[in-house]
């Protein structure tokens, strides 16, 4: 068997299944060997950023990696950003890069690039083949490596000749490893912080925030009068009515001091302590109060769900399901807002939607009008690389054919990845995407005011504003195949999205704000 | 004088008066600074390889640097790519990226990334400002560091609170270094070379495919008798009637090997020895024969002019002016073809185009029939990168304004930074964008038939197609701004492109081949 059939049938029996792809003329046997084996099915990609991205989303619907084919260095460049969102995801991930034989590295050619190095300053596993014998091992290495803990994108550089020369036969799936367990120390101090009497806080994170454990994890906030909160930039939340409603810190540092400036105990499980996402002149970056208590139970590489469980235990919880009695927003009317979409979207979300939000500005109001919705799961953003949002969806979508994914995403966002909607065509994927249009990147608008410019000259504020020329994300996803529309108003907007969560297949709007 | 002026205002007193610009939260003092500044025009991309991809362009038509301004680690990993391919092309920018504060960097925030680092995989001058008082000094050393010996991109990664703190007085522009002259000895090997009787070829590159250094290589090839080839993958060539016409080698390895295979005397100005793009099964990589002397006389980092004049001054070449009679192709009718196209192109070029060219399959035919056409520039991928030629000629339109730029590029390519023509729209830059749509990787279906492949399965063939969904590139335009049109036949394209020859401003033909 040539290597790049070891390779292919070695992930296949590894469990992985889906390889986003863009490859190029060094991957022209790997492209061949996917198609080859009927175990692996390969989901071509118009720009890099979509495969890396779509294998975060299905990692996240998941928990198993995904398989990403890129070519060279300039292609892993296009992926690095969605892989540093996928590393603080902690999402799974097979990365393979296909790079020049072993003999053609040593030129200067035009492709030549330090592809270990790129992919290094971002993942902590990566491994070039170094001849085609050690094939099948690195590619269940790399899918072991993936699989954690903690989930992590593991790259594998594969040079040319190594894909197309005889390379033995595929490799078997290697054993997982264990999460380490937490001390009995940690739980006794964690179990005293919540019940010494002093205001005291639950921060919870990674795969706390999934349906059991983040019950369990409710029923110990309230046997002990703790607040709950989830953390900041989360990979996937379970939420809606019927399940719990976290607290979550706001984004600005003044506001997320002011959230917990009475805590004088914080309990970690599944993340650290919380920080702002930017510092600013006179804020520190952390958020808790100096005489607040930090008291790490678990990171969010450690095994979570039985920290959970001891520290319910040492609690002595009880299982007292709370009847959760979570509000719904008015009916809206009139011109549209970003507000009033959220309320459309809020009373109008099918059971089981997956949400992929990355509406920056607009997605606030989204995530807090929709916490009595159907029950449904939220993916959100979290290394701050724009574009992540589409792509996530597109693999969500793959991830669960059965569910609809509703991607929720700013305008200036939206353009960092917009080839998403091609694959999103190609597969017939059931993803309807709503574009926040207010023509800025808003966000920058809210800091400028936040620095004293409330008029701002028209050449800065053109600097923000990404309406010259207007974008039109009805043309944008008819361009690659996707049916679009435009709504300006709440009434146009219900009509739209309520078609859109009916109907099956691709569909975007474009909501005027 | 806070950080953001000063860096801004040595970059202006620097040369600097350009920045293409997609800033975040942590370069919002960078961003009033550049509007704040009547000496520097800020450029507004929605992605960042647009603003990479643009420096180069500009940088090539004007040997100096423009600025880019980048958000911290996502946005310099989205614009890696076109760094890249500028490294590879050797142009001068200043790549400035915007970070946390000196504290945040401590905490695991979403955005918190080895910004340094990535850059260091493909920047030899990357540098971290560590406090607001170097501001002045670490902006002229980027901008000295740039400009070069050779030309490379300089990246400084700007801390947000060394840009919001007082620090002091702008300093003014550095001296340049020289290039490095070459031995007297090597000058006398390289005229040995190709006066000693056997067959000889001069390889040119860099700067001496520009127009007086290029005219004195022509003469030494004539007066010597040798053969003259360009450099393989080049950043800037002047051609067309009346220029010199140089030999290129061909893309794959047999046919370059027998393009060059009599040859025993090899001469290399500005370029080192040619290899091929990619190895394959049975080739070595290298192109001249084994029994080929190669003498290389400068190196593209070298004085090349100077060391191309001592060549011609040790050989006592006459002022011979050659008359140059390239021919032009015949006036096509029909059906359109990618060569059908191209001859077109060919006959109505208008003096003085730019030509950004990333046809791939389609650009070599592009190539060849307008090696007669008025005078022009051609810009070429120079770092395998795909996505290099809309953004490029985004760039070259920003330095040229006075000249028409014609970017020729295949669709696949041309979906990577497809944002290059929103930035078009908004400056109203004369660029005409011709996209050949043959709906397919389709360098990768001349790959896959190089395998042997001749009969594809469809589910191969579906892997290196993009027809499923069919890309609408007139759709895709018009929802960034920009006029477009569709050709399906010679008559079609000839008034098209004719049209859009004539009148200015960006506008878009979709060629269907």
């Amino acid at each position: 068997m040539i290597g790049a059939d070891v390779m292919v049938e070695t992930l296949v029996r590894s469990g992985i299944s889906v390889c986003f792809a863009n490859p190029g003329t060094s991957e022209i046997h790997a492209t061949v060997a996917l198609e080859r084996n009927s175990g692996m099915r390969p989901v071509l990609t118009l720009f890099e950023a979509v495969a890396t991205g779509a294998a975060d989303g299905y990692a996240r619907m998941t928990g198993s990696p995904a398989a990403v084919l890129l070519h060279q260095g300039p292609g892993l460049a296009n992926g690095l950003t969605n892989i540093h969102n996928a590393t603080k995801a902690r999402s799974p991930i097979v990365n393979i890069v296909g790079g020049h034989t072993r003999d053609h590295q040593l030129y200067d050619t035009p492709l030549k690039a330090n592809i270990a190095g790129i992919a290094g300053t971002v993942c902590s596993w990566v491994r070039e083949v170094k001849n085609p014998e050690n094939m099948a091992r690195d590619a269940a290495e790399a899918a072991a490596a993936a699989n954690g803990p903690p989930g992590q994108v593991a790259t594998l550089v594969v040079p040319s000749d190594c894909s197309w020369m005889e390379a033995g036969e595929p490799a078997g799936p290697l054993s997982a490893c264990v999460r380490s367990d937490v001390s009995q120390d940690l739980v006794e101090a964690a179990a005293k912080a919540l019940t010494c009497g002093e205001p005291a806080a639950l921060f919870v994170g990674g795969t706390v925030l999934l349906d059991q454990s983040l019950a369990l994890a409710g029923r110990i906030a309230r046997s002990t009068g703790a607040r709950l909160f989830g953390a900041g930039f989360f990979a996937r939340l379970q939420r809606g009515a019927g399940r719990l409603n976290l607290e979550r810190l706001p984004y600005f540092p003044e506001d997320a001091e002011a959230a917990v400036a009475s805590l004088r105990q914080a309990v970690m499980v599944g993340c650290t302590e919380p920080v702002t996402f930017f510092a600013y002149p006179n804020s520190s970056g952390l958020v808790l109060a100096k005489e607040c208590t930090r008291t790490v139970l678990a990171g969010p590489d450690a095994n979570v769900a039985a920290a959970l469980a001891a520290l319910s235990d040492a609690l002595e919880t009880t299982d007292d399901l709370a009847v959760l009695d979570l509000p719904l927003p008015e009916e809206p009317t009139g011109n549209l807002t970003a507000e009033k979409a959220a309320a459309i979207i809020a009373l109008n979300l099918p059971e089981g939607t997956i949400v992929s939000e990355e509406g920056i500005t607009a997605g606030f109001e989204c995530f807090n009008k929709t916490m009595g919705s159907a029950p449904h799961d939220w993916l959100f953003i979290t290394g701050g690389g724009l574009g992540q949002g589409l792509t996530a969806a597109t693999g969500a979508a793959i991830a669960c054919p059965d569910r609809k994914v509703l991607c929720l995403h700013g305008d200036g966002g939206a353009m960092y990845t917009c080839q998403a909607l091609w694959t999103q065509a190609r597969e017939n994927l059931d993803v309807t995407t709503v574009i926040f249009a207010n023509r800025s990147y808003a966000i920058l608008e809210v800091e400028l005011q936040r620095l004293g410019l409330n008029h701002l000259s028209s050449e800065l504020a053109s600097l923000v504003s990404i309406d010259d020329p207007t974008l039109d994300f009805v043309k944008l996803a008819e361009s690659m195949g996707v049916e679009a529309m435009r709504a300006k108003t709440a009434e146009e907007f219900r009509d739209q999205f309520c078609n859109c969560m009916k109907r099956d297949g691709p569909q975007l709007i474009e909501a005027i704000l």
